[in-house]
């Protein structure tokens, strides 16, 4: 599932007026329509991202042949600019920053965890991240509408501005020496976890202060990724 | 998946000489044939799980229909005898103990949290749970086939053989007062947790000797039964 949908040019220019309610825009391949084109315009222009898809896939997405090329996936979440969420940042506060998470499961139990933990909010990267689509919601349980998320088009771009905030940046990796349960944690902590196989990027890693792993015994090289991201979360707030 | 089926009266009463690696047998509702009696009979004995499907249902299972109305799902994992994973536990140890956990991604999970926390094995109640099926051992990493796993026909019977080992049984359970986070834990602990939606059964929450809640904010009232089982577990074990 991803979410509404909604199709036609109207429709989807439409929802161009709000574009961060965007998901992603769906284009037919095989689609010749010049009236297309400004759309994706604005859609670069507001950093929404489209792709370009078999005809028959859209005809799936929208369940009509009436969709004139063009379909766009109405994200179930509204994102919080990064400003607000920092602007409802207390003194204390912790963020869980995921980078390209890839399933939507764990991406939901992340969120669910993150505000269990008493989080300030989650910032997600776009490109390579699952979607904030029904299931997310499904498997947050409904956290993901309770809770701050933003969405960055560059995570390390973002990551930087929080450092300016006062948060100090914490990689999670498994090769770090420093334990999470035995981190003296500052005030303002934002937590990074990356993707499920590959882990954190290079750009990524490079903004980050420090490093923290959870330290695994029997051999294991690690734990699932929402499982990982949990556990830290709680070190970082609920043992202070 | 349910891990490798194997069916016919001869095949099934040949597994039946090892019941620990049958996860169930299924029975044809349809058949009338009186040679699946004493199968069952021998099932009964050795406590190994049966249930009467459709037919249908059978061959699919089977993929044939030559399936003589009796099929067995045999367990990819091997199960370790409870008398054999105590004698196996030094004078510190922890196990999970796993109450009705449905989902076979959270199983999977939690047993993978077990062996990087360093857990000595999983206890799992029979009744109720999802099968140890390959599904398990696909979202376990693989983990379950490197951790002593034991089943127990009656969950509440096995925790008291382990109290009178020197074990003290914790419910995970969200209205606990005493905090996972703040326990002192004695050497030797098994930590129980319970089915996604129902918790805890009674006649299991009668064993345990005390209760602990991983406490959360935001008026949230439980975290994913895998998460919550690896916050848990990494207290009992990575924080001391």
């Amino acid at each position: 599932m991803t979410g509404t949908i909604v199709y036609g040019f109207n429709a989807v220019s439409e929802a161009l007026q709000q574009p961060e309610s965007i998901n992603r825009i769906y284009v037919a391949k095989e689609s010749r329509d010049r009236s297309v084109r400004p759309l994706l315009e604005s859609a670069k222009a507001a950093r929404v991202r489209y792709d370009f898809v078999p005809q028959a896939k859209l005809n799936e997405l929208t369940g009509t042949k009436d969709h004139q090329g063009i379909a766009a996936a109405i994200s179930p979440v509204d994102y919080t600019p990064l400003e607000e969420l920092i602007a409802q940042c207390g003194e204390r506060a912790v963020i869980l920053a995921a980078d390209r998470i890839q399933h939507e499961r764990n991406l939901g139990m992340m969120i669910r965890s993150a505000l269990g933990a008493g989080a300030a909010g989650v910032l997600v990267s776009d490109r390579g991240s699952a979607l904030l689509d029904e299931s997310v919601v499904r498997t947050s349980a409904g956290t993901v509408l309770r809770l701050p998320v933003c969405k960055a088009g560059n995570l390390a771009t973002a990551l930087r501005a929080l450092k300016d905030h006062g948060f100090w940046i914490y990689g999670l990796s498994a090769d770090a020496v420093d334990s999470v349960f035995t981190m003296d944690w500052p005030n303002r902590v934002v937590l990074v976890v990356g993707n499920e196989s590959e882990g954190l990027r290079p750009g990524v890693r490079k903004v980050c202060d420090a490093f923290v792993s959870i330290p695994l015994r029997s051999g294991l090289d690690s734990l699932n990724a929402a499982v990982s991201a949990s556990v830290a979360l709680f070190q970082t707030t609920a043992c202070r």
